[in-house]
């Protein structure tokens, strides 16, 4: 789907929602809508007419060449500059979830029409993707396997959670990322029951659990995983913990299908993780989103109103952190696909409780 | 300074504003603030009474940790955690330049109390940097400088724009960055006349101009350094453009004295270009302040009020750009001194054109 065909598909939400057009000024949507990848841009997306982008003059030559098929208008004022061409009877929306209060001031004070909110109109087209997007998303998400898999060939005992995490991501680097999704967690023994650690100099010795949360970006693509291995021979209670980590993931996994309530896939994860014993030990989300952010909607949890539908890209991610000892956490970015069958694993690589040598 | 006699000043601004508070919610202001660094907190700053910071359950160990004086809320709604602590007779301050419209109209209805805007009131405190802070900029320079170095005794002819912005953000990552400060331009022949170019495949020759703008993270803080040099012999345009623009940047640092206005040091380095002749090949901003962020206040321009004082942290960097031929710019990150004195530069390494065999 070209971003024309994006655009289409806003203006089919504006006119439903019977407002003159979007003023787009969170950068991640302007980018999704127009292709320009800048630090600085806005674009104003009509009902009716063609959708003007607006930067500044270090990107004339880039907006250019990103967005061809767009009329430009380069100024110091983005947002003045955007303000101008709000005209018309109808009100105008405003993407006021992401635009600040003295942004939004600025441009009703300068806009010829009345500004009101779209809700979050684009991050809803943005949950489903086009072929494109899946397949930026595949290649991310091959190119951190791939680094994952020669990671575990390397000698890892002896190092410290930071050489790991550096060696991890200059592999990601040096074969096909464009940047790092997000900072790379590695913790080891007792650090991996802190959901979201830090990469220390701590050792990673034998017989220890090493969790790692990782991820490439590949044209603006995020991929999302997280592999637990044990150096050594796992004890009875990794394997405990890894298999009832391993059957809650599935379970998540076969429940993200085409037409499946988002809160079933949290529910399939948390009933698995409840039925081992464990399910205390779990205390994050199960998942989320992933695409042009490394977190979108949907969020996975046990409010959420909706329902997958083919092409929602997302993370099941589930895990038992148990403080001052360990923990586990399996995660997976995966695809929905069409009609009752399973969904694609973008991050194709074993899940298996891993003892590396 | 610790953040507690940072706080003692942020109450005194506020104090002077006639508020009862300051509800913190832009990130980085939580950070400088408080010592957390989640990527999900507020902090609300009373004039009266102990400071509070909010975050959600992934954060507690980590909060506790970075801020341990504080008194730290942790729960799922950050904003309406906050909310609920917003009372009394007084109006409250809102971060509105960069709260969302969203997110303030919740705050505003959930608070027992009014909400103004404080204006960037933490933004101009972060300004003026204390010696923690300078510490931490100085060393952040010194690993960007000290690798730029080692670049250059490495062979690059024949190398990608590519490999060498990886070479040397690899070398920053190995010698005690904790992260790049911001995506390397690396930018080779014609190439480097675009200001903000990202690196390509395309390879660098003999004869050919390298432009070179990149930075370490050293604890936050952001190193911004930028050096053109030649590989192999300069020709005469390229010492005519070099030499103009060193000219230029030297005048610039020179007027980054305690009491000068802002737009002095801009106009110190525009006449030295417009005395060259080359004024209307400089299209971007002269500089800017740098810390926490890579671009903060006070922006050097034709317009900003201020005035410099003692330990303000900013870039100066002026550029030529021929489109289609090349372009030089160089950049220090420089520290306001007290007194007469010249400015402190940070990023400590020659400017004079080097033609690297």
């Amino acid at each position: 789907m070209s971003t024309t065909d994006r655009r289409a598909r806003l203006v089919d939400e504006l006119t439903a929602q019977g407002v003159a057009g979007l003023l787009v000024t969170t950068l991640v949507n302007v980018r999704y809508l127009s292709g320009f990848t800048g630090s600085n841009g806005a674009l104003l997306v009509p009902v009716e007419g063609e959708a003007v982008l607006f930067t500044d003059g270090r990107y004339r030559d880039q907006a250019a060449a990103e967005s061809p098929d767009l009329e430009i208008v380069v100024g110091r004022d983005v947002l003045g500059g955007m303000a101008a061409r709000v005209v018309g009877a109808d009100p105008w929306a405003a993407e006021t979830h992401s635009l600040s209060v003295d942004d939004h001031a600025r441009l009703v004070e300068a806009a010829a029409a009345t500004v009101v909110s779209a809700g979050t109109v684009v991050e809803r087209l943005r949950e489903v993707k086009d072929e494109h997007e899946v397949d930026s998303l595949r290649r991310a998400c091959l190119v951190s396997t791939d680094a994952l898999t020669w990671l575990y060939e390397q000698p890892l005992v002896g190092a410290t959670e930071r050489d790991i995490a550096r060696r991890l991501e200059f592999r990601m680097l040096d074969t096909g990322a464009e940047a790092i999704a997000f900072s790379t967690i590695v913790a080891a023994g007792e650090n991996s029951a802190i959901p979201h650690h830090q990469p220390t100099d701590r050792v990673i010795g034998t017989g220890e659990l090493l969790k790692i949360d990782f991820g490439a970006r590949v044209e603006g693509y995020h991929a999302d995983c997280t592999r637990t291995v044990v150096m050594g021979s796992a004890d009875e209670w990794q394997r405990e913990v890894h298999g009832a980590v391993l059957e809650s993931q599935q379970a998540g996994v076969r429940a993200c299908v085409d037409g499946a309530a988002v809160v079933d896939v949290d529910r399939a994860s948390r009933s698995s993780l409840d039925a081992s014993g464990w399910l205390n030990r779990f205390t994050t989300g199960l998942g989320h989103g992933v695409g042009l952010q490394i977190h979108e909607d949907p969020f996975v949890g046990a409010t959420h109103a909706g329902r997958l539908v083919p092409r929602t890209v997302l993370t099941v991610e589930p895990g038992i952190y148990v403080p001052g000892r360990g923990g586990v956490r399996i995660e997976d970015t995966v695809v929905v696909t069409s009609g009752p069958g399973q969904p694609e694993i973008l991050t194709d690589m074993t899940t298996e409780l891993l003892e590396i040598a």
